[in-house]
């Protein structure tokens, strides 16, 4: 149990002290503590891997993949998300030279910023926002320009038309759709109009979709598939198949930037792990109805929650996909998010996470993930109501 | 597949640019293309993964060890390494706040340069040496101070006194010892000896020891024991368990120095993969002697090849540990190792890597590794025979 030596206190990358560490995880290590409390702070599916995914990994130990896989990732996983991509989105990519295997969307966002970006460089970033990318951004040195989406939380191609003309030297636009933490998605005139803007300018995007298999009300149009030339495209296995802690994410992109984004996954992980990577082949390819079946299932949970929430005086962001809700706090209560977590975690036992950790507009909203049972999405209902008439009698 | 917009061809991380990729891969995969060449190019273990870590896998999948683990990994492992550090090596720490699990000892790197170390910052890293650490050093701005150690290849107290006496304001110094790619590594009393040194000047030291367990003439030593306030210990199962394609490693060190790492590593990949650290806490309970068995395999593989080596009349550096032979060209040849690798592959079908890729003090060497079977060794020093008998009668 070392002490550090004191001359080493200011040992530390000194852009990364000013970042905090999750804020999410933060909120969540918090509220573990308080005895009895139903959470729903977390985006973390809860269902199980499916039986025939385990059993690819299974068969992948078996067969000793425990050697070093080729930097990019099996050659046979590649092939799956290349006909995966094509099949489900019109995204067409070179297994060989544009599609890049990694450890969770987590080392891809990594990757993808610290490839093909420098300090000093600019990235816009809309928000609310999933909090990783503008930490990366500034442990990087990258300045972020913040678009505030509320209250539609949708990219308006006004607002990035204006973004760009205030910041003419913009090196790239992060998009994330179906969007953590609002749980919006965009319609395919709203891609298209995006895209519109970005080609206009030339402008790079990282298009994190790996919500793009949790949409409940009209498919799923990938940016990829449009503006092919100047798309990193991000995602993953972890929430479409319940694989978060198998760790398998993927890139696509352009083989000119692709191959820098290569560049910097070898220095940061060297490859993914084999029997992990055996898993997510089996879920491109043998997989389509597990996701189908999870996605109804949220759908189901999200009707629920959506019409308990309205009876109860709370209304939210339009959720499209994901599995968030994005809720406002009613008018008659405070409107401070934080305190409102808070107060209910305290008095109901019920812990939500606040909007505003997610950045501009998030204030006075509430996220809900509802990768929770339907019995607990009940149970946080019944105690949501609790705390309303609480506050009722109070005032 | 998409090509670039050309308006985005510099948009690419300046400072990756200038930085090759693995050198090491690239020689292997231009050698793969000699139809019936034997390489002995990678340090990656030819053992299977012992079936009693294979069925932790499988518990673990069975087990739904699906989800996210918490981010420093798996704490029933954090304990494994720590008991396993304090009975191997006497280096005691708090599995919570003092341990991190990584994707692999190249993730255990990179997090420990880009959270402890700024852009600005130095480094000593002794050459010939792991072609890696200097890659990531430059990749995030951090200038490079090399020690040359040739031609014993063992860092002394004089040589890194002067480099710190011309470098003052340096940060941190790299030490790997199993040494890759030389196989030397340091007695007692050589580690006593640089920790004084560090000591005194109240350095960090980064100490790579993942060949800890491939040692063969007499117990390791790590720095940690010595010097546990200024040391950050980089190790992992890839070698020592014949596990590289699992990807776990691990990172020890002071709290105040860990929590800094430990965020670098959230915003690199969130966690590592679940079945994979139970694969690696099986292997540190319960895998001692598959440890032990595959050291005594190494030994008698480096054994054999030293003495057919001795008998072509090649000498190599002390190879006391790790499992790479760094091997003098002899006098009578030409000494330009890249062309020497080239004209051995052609003309006598085998493999190997050039000393110079692992910088200065390389020159006129050459890396053999002996992670290959015995009867592959051995048919190596047939093709090494023909070389040197093919190269004496046209003299």
């Amino acid at each position: 149990m070392p002490a550090t030596l004191s001359a080493l206190s200011e040992t530390y990358n000194h852009r990364l002290a000013a970042i905090l560490p999750s804020p999410i995880r933060v909120i969540d290590s918090e509220f573990a503590q308080i005895p009895g409390i139903l959470r729903l702070t977390l985006g973390e599916p809860d269902f199980a891997v499916p039986a025939h995914i385990k059993e690819a990994v299974k068969r992948a130990v078996d067969a000793d993949d425990s050697h070093y896989a080729t930097a990019w990732g099996h050659v046979s996983l590649r092939e799956a998300i290349a006909d995966y991509l094509a099949t489900q989105f019109d995204a067409k990519y070179d297994p060989q030279s544009e599609i890049l295997v990694t450890v969770g969307a987590s080392e891809a966002i990594y990757a993808t910023f610290n490839g093909l970006l420098n300090p000093g460089d600019k990235i816009i970033i809309p928000t609310p926002t999933f909090p990783m990318y503008e930490a990366i951004a500034e442990a990087m040195g990258v300045e972020v320009i913040g678009i505030n989406t509320a209250p539609e939380f949708v990219l308006t191609p006004a607002k990035l038309e204006a973004a760009i003309a205030e910041h003419p030297d913009v090196k790239a636009v992060m998009f994330n759709y179906p969007s953590n933490p609002t749980g919006v998605t965009y319609s395919d005139a709203e891609v298209h109009a995006i895209a519109d803007v970005l080609k206009q300018h030339e402008l790079l995007v990282f298009s994190d979709e790996i919500y793009a298999e949790l949409i409940y009300d009209a498919p799923h149009t990938s940016i990829a598939s449009i503006l092919p030339e100047q798309t990193i495209l991000i995602s993953g296995l972890s929430k479409s198949h319940a694989m978060t802690g198998y760790r398998i994410g993927y890139i696509a992109g352009p083989a000119d930037l692709m191959k820098h984004v290569g560049k910097m996954h070898q220095f940061l992980v060297t490859t993914a792990p084999g029997p992990m990577m055996a898993a997510a082949e089996e879920a491109l390819r043998n997989g389509h109805q597990d996701a189908v079946d999870m996605r109804n299932e949220y759908k189901a949970r999200r009707d629920m929650l959506v019409a308990g929430l309205t009876e109860l005086g709370f209304t939210a962001a339009q959720p499209g996909g994901a599995f968030y809700l994005f809720v406002k706090i009613p008018a008659w209560l405070d409107q401070d998010d934080m305190a409102f977590i808070h107060d209910v975690a305290n008095t109901v036992k019920l812990g939500i996470v606040a909007g505003s950790i997610f950045g501009a507009g998030g204030e006075g909203y509430v996220r809900l993930s509802y990768a929770a049972s339907m019995e607990d999405l009940q149970e946080a209902l019944v105690r949501l109501g609790q705390y309303v008439a609480l506050k009722k009698t109070a005032q």
